[in-house]
């Protein structure tokens, strides 16, 4: 059995979920794919908790629980660079980082990681989304992957790499790229207020952490960027033009900005 | 660069467009993933090629030629498992076996390449077809791909795997199975006759290099057995039912049978 360290930033809405799937499905991965992944850090902004050996499915649920009540993980969190720093002292090789934060600058993480040659894998968008000259490596790199970036649990991003992979050349990208807006859009056709599909879209964990990002098309113009870039277009984010919401949201009661 | 040795047995039409495809794709690949295809032994049901430095692309254009006017590649074959012995004797190893064949009886060599080592692809269905007992350590092996069996070049297998890996339970599987019968039916609702419609999905490529196979509902069988059996559910050929077409075939101009 190969037991993979896994280094997990972020412990929001996809995060509990990833601790969630790891802990559900225990037997099936040591089974199919005779591993097993020991998470041996768990980050929020704040705070951290740190077991080189690898929590216990107990302390992971702890973690969960906590999360989902507002309270911090364990204790004061050391910067992420520092916390690569501490996995080959433990002994630790072969990790897997996993950045399910949607963070600003978590590029230097990802680079010592992949520089270490641990496995990367983002839900992060932002890092695979500033400027092209920064961020093509990812895209090159054979150890880190994004498959939930876009299209969530539909097989998007693995699809396109295939069809790269196997010389095909990619013409066109159509697609409904915002289940946040499909959602809200569907509801107004149905005659909901625009600030009750909002908050509901929020209470069914469908927007980003800050619900502005997806009104006001950043989240669809990272999206466009990612799958850009992975069909072969250099392309930056001044080349892309989106259609903000946010005027409407301006006027809703939900949110006070 | 990692140099992959290629056996390909069949050199059919499937066969022979992934010998242009390793031809055109070997810039892509030796920068994308690293490595090349060393094709270094063609078979068709008679007759070989094979060259352990690996043949160079005028010699597989040569193959594709001879195929396409209906001539040998070369010598008479080897037996399949004659053919594996030679490969540790020349001297190489981590090869690829390419079953792209639609034979019966080709499990020994895939057995025994599986237990060499090597990585096996499959577009042959039959071997994944067979009975439970026989074909299930397919299922669960880690080196055997067998994407093209289902869907052509869209991924099904690989979701199906993908989903099953992260512990998602499949409830059940719709689709339309057949591209040929897809074909045929939708000339006949154009008012093309049935002798007319197999014919042009013949000389398409659509159908199975015996039509039989998929106007019996053959070929639609053996799908739903590869998908089901992937989805966790034990099937046996004898569960499933199909409603043949090939009673329509009898009276039509296309096949003397």
């Amino acid at each position: 059995m190969k037991h993979i360290p896994v280094i997990l930033f972020g412990a929001g809405g996809v995060g509990r979920a990833l601790l969630r799937q790891i802990i559900d499905t225990r037997d099936l991965v040591a089974s199919r794919n005779r591993c097993r992944f020991d998470v041996v850090c768990v980050l929020d902004s704040r705070s951290w908790l740190w077991q080189p050996a690898g929590l216990g499915d107990d302390q992971l649920l702890q973690i969960i629980y906590a999360k989902e009540a507002g309270q911090r993980i364990g204790g004061r969190r050391l910067d992420g660079l520092q916390v690569l720093d501490q996995l080959p002292e433990a002994g630790l090789e072969r990790c897997l980082v996993a950045d399910v934060t949607a963070a600003v600058g978590m590029e230097p993480v990802i680079n010592k990681a992949l520089e270490a040659g641990y496995g990367v894998v983002l839900a992060n968008k932002k890092p695979l989304t500033g400027p092209w000259e920064d961020a093509k490596h990812y895209f090159a790199h054979p150890s880190l992957r994004y498959e939930s970036t876009v299209g969530g649990g539909q097989p998007v991003i693995s699809t396109l790499r295939y069809l790269r992979d196997t010389g095909d050349q990619i013409f066109g990208i159509e697609g409904q790229l915002s289940g946040t807006l499909g959602y809200i859009c569907s509801q107004l056709d149905r005659g909901s207020d625009f600030s009750q599909a909002l908050a509901d879209a929020n209470a069914m964990g469908y927007t980003e952490p800050d619900p502005r990002e997806d009104l006001g098309g950043q989240d669809v113009k990272r999206k466009i960027l990612i799958l850009g870039r992975m069909a072969g277009w250099p392309l930056e984010d001044e080349e892309i033009e989106v259609e903000s919401l946010e005027s409407q949201m301006r006027t809703a009661k939900y949110c006070d900005i």
